[in-house]
């Protein structure tokens, strides 16, 4: 909260906001340094130098030997003081790039990270569910538990002990709407201002917003088709005590990559030696094209370092935003307490219907046809890239293609006549916590049919040759 | 996030979990207080102080001229060292007292002030859902935006006018998780660390913990049968610049107390005079009794001094949770950034459903037949207090009743001696700020029958009896 902030910057900006808010008017005396200082409880330097700034900055002035007064507001100020406006109240800018991006209105959108609704078993789960209320008549009359409906953890644990060598009790997993929620809630147990966090570059962008919204400090380590570079792993975890290092390490977003058996073996080791939790983001595992891929990081955890996060959102039913975390049953009980505090619990009804489908036949085949459908699409994607000399390592599973762009075409120029052809993308610096990729751009295949991504890439290589002849 | 403690607690606790974690471990050098105060950009007095405190309490010694060393831990925080735990990671106390007691088994849940399920139209519902199926086959499939559905938005939006006279726009709404996840994201928005409030003494406790893990300061205004004392209000809105006055005027939650009209106006004016948004959570304006109740505080606002929380949870669909947050326009975007963030949005699936249920004439049909059993259920239970002499006003509307027991009644006794004969009620002190409200009960008629109302009340006024007879 106030985050990053240096402590007299924080002051500082509080006793803006107060005399934004007309609490201190023009000319009013500011109360002495030492007032300020007892008042927060801090030392009277800091308050000391929160007012150098305010004078500096003209918000107020010194007359000697009696103190330091408001400044007479610019007429723009004055007016800003009378309208209701969030930013009055609040100093903490929260933000969210990507949905910024989503917004940008563009037929071809390969910006979107989402499944095509037009391949999820809609009509299905229509008929789906007039069963499921069949089964449980008053199941709009009811509450979920904030931990989550028993009988969905239960159907979930046997899943993933069918899926995989792990061992789990239904007192140890929470479920979230969506993975979202679960990184936000997780963000709010963890981690407190300046505590650092280790995180993929690139990695999911609304979890960086989400991270920083806390006030956590980044660790990037790389992510590349050979996995992470564990010597800085190692060497963050020693030096820097991260609270976590939050990953996704299947299918990777934005890059597809998946981190190798043996890495994951030794990222739970490192966990263990150093106290570090891993957080496994594993939205996409079942989404691979030829081969099941390799077990998660979680189920080589034996003493509970590594908290999983399976959501269902993105290839059963976005509609129902469901998704579960599995993780030690202390760490499961505090985020249950943050969770009944958060919303009190997901509602019951997805959580209901979600269960009957996710038990059925057909989901199976349903995900084994969607599997099919992304690999297709993945390979026009290709097809239409491959005349363009653009890198790009063709990802084994997961909705996206991670493309590196030659030195002379520009992000920001390519983005801008996109837009303009109704093309969206996303550009490779929302993923970076330094925000420094500027040549790479992340293109998903899974919004769009297979047409659309034809004409759409054809109009994005043309609109790239546009700006490469000029 | 640390919230009210001074900076050099948060400072000495930072140091004590890094020793807990095992950064530094028994006899190993600590930073130099330079080094700590560089860290973390603070005053090297700060550090010096949480050095001192460290010493004081047994976890470090000083070597003359060399500096500070780690105490040998006890045998039990070492082995507390290699367990994982949120509290290793996590100095935040977030708790959820109600949610404790909700926990407690009991056959005559007078504690829980929901709507018994039995109440609610289940079956049509049911009915219903398969039609809303046929209207949206893709809903499934399909992500809400953050702000929530569009026509959900705008029937609720139609709803308000027709029953209030307000003019509102679909922008300046927001759709949440229920209420509670509304007051989550405002707490999130509004309040930083030492951060003032106003609340009302009695209110709803969950509210409370959530403001207090956000780090707010109470400030309490009582609510009695003629409302507040708005000298207290105007007072603390004049002195302490309170961030937000959170309130429940209509049917109040727990006493069922009314706000009268004449307050409202006012209260509006001093929100504007002093700049102090008024959060108004009326999740039971239509569970009145007899009359319709006064108009809300909202419609008073003409400059968007007032949120409004309008919940369906209750009284038509727990199972769906959904809650409508109303306000001005630049309020309600940064709530729908900060939502993305918390969840990306509530799930389509119930925002269709209940926005399809709330259109149907069954919808009123269901709200004029539950009011009539909730009075009968109140009036019941009412019957069996009155030979108690014990003290309540009879509430207009709501759930509640706000009961308060003669001074030889020991609350706490009363809740053991009640729990043996399978009564849940909850005791008073949990929905005061200030934990003083020591002789009062709150008993909801809104969850059991009325046979068990009858046959529970019966053992709750024995228990009483017993407990007085000694």
């Amino acid at each position: 909260m106030g985050a990053n902030k240096q402590l007299f910057i924080q002051i500082y900006d509080h006793i803006v906001s107060r005399m934004q808010r007309g609490e201190w008017q023009a000319h009013d005396k500011l109360p002495s340094i030492r007032q300020l200082a007892n008042e927060f409880q801090i030392h009277r330097l800091t308050v000391f130098r929160a007012y150098q700034l305010l004078k500096q900055n003209g918000k107020a002035y010194v007359k000697e030997k009696s103190g330091y007064y408001v400044s007479p507001l610019s007429s723009e100020q004055q007016n800003d003081a009378f309208t209701v406006d969030a930013s009055i109240f609040t100093h903490i800018h929260f933000k969210n790039d990507m949905s910024k991006i989503h917004r940008v209105p563009a037929t071809y959108q390969f910006s979107q990270a989402l499944i095509d609704p037009n391949l999820l078993p809609n009509l299905f789960l229509s008929d789906y569910v007039k069963k499921v209320f069949d089964i449980y008549p008053k199941m709009m009359g009811t509450y979920s538990s904030a931990q989550g409906d028993l009988e969905l953890r239960e159907v979930l644990c046997q899943y993933m002990m069918e899926q995989h060598p792990v061992d789990l009790d239904p007192d140890e997993v929470l479920i979230t709407t969506g993975a979202q929620q679960a990184i936000d809630l997780l963000a709010r147990l963890f981690i407190r201002p300046l505590d650092n966090i280790i995180v993929e570059r690139p990695t999911y962008s609304v979890a960086l917003d989400v991270f920083r919204a806390q006030g956590a400090r980044f660790l990037p380590v790389d992510i590349t088709p050979d996995g992470y570079d564990l010597q800085q792993v190692e060497h963050f975890m020693r030096e820097s005590r991260p609270r976590f290092f939050y990953m996704n390490p299947t299918f990777h977003n934005p890059t597809g990559y998946t981190i190798p058996a043996a890495q994951r073996k030794r990222l739970v080791e490192l966990a263990e030696q150093y106290q570090c939790l891993l957080i496994e983001d594993d939205a996409f595992h079942d989404m691979y094209f030829n081969e099941i891929p390799t077990q998660p990081i979680f189920t080589y955890d034996t003493d509970g370092w590594v908290i999983y996060l399976k959501s269902f959102s993105k290839y059963i039913a976005p509609g129902l935003r469901v998704c579960a975390v599995l993780g030690r049953r202390s760490l499961i009980d505090s985020l249950i307490t943050l969770k009944s505090l958060a919303d009190n619990g997901s509602p019951l009804v997805n959580q209901k219907l979600f269960l009957h489908y996710f038990k059925s036949e057909r989901m199976q085949q349903h995900v084994d046809k969607l599997r099919t459908a992304l690999q297709i699409r993945k390979e026009i994607m290709e097809q239409e890239l491959a005349q363009t000399g653009w890198e790009w390592v063709s990802p084994q599973g997961g909705l996206n293609l991670w493309v590196k762009l030659p030195a002379e075409i520009s992000v920001t120029e390519l983005w801008d006549q996109c837009i303009r052809q109704s093309v969206s993308f996303v550009p490779g610096t929302i993923f970076d916590p330094s925000r420094e990729l500027n040549s790479s751009i992340r293109l998903s295949y899974s919004f769009v049919n297979e047409t659309q991504i034809k004409q759409g890439m054809r109009r994005l290589v043309d609109a790239a040759n546009h700006i490469r002849s000029h």
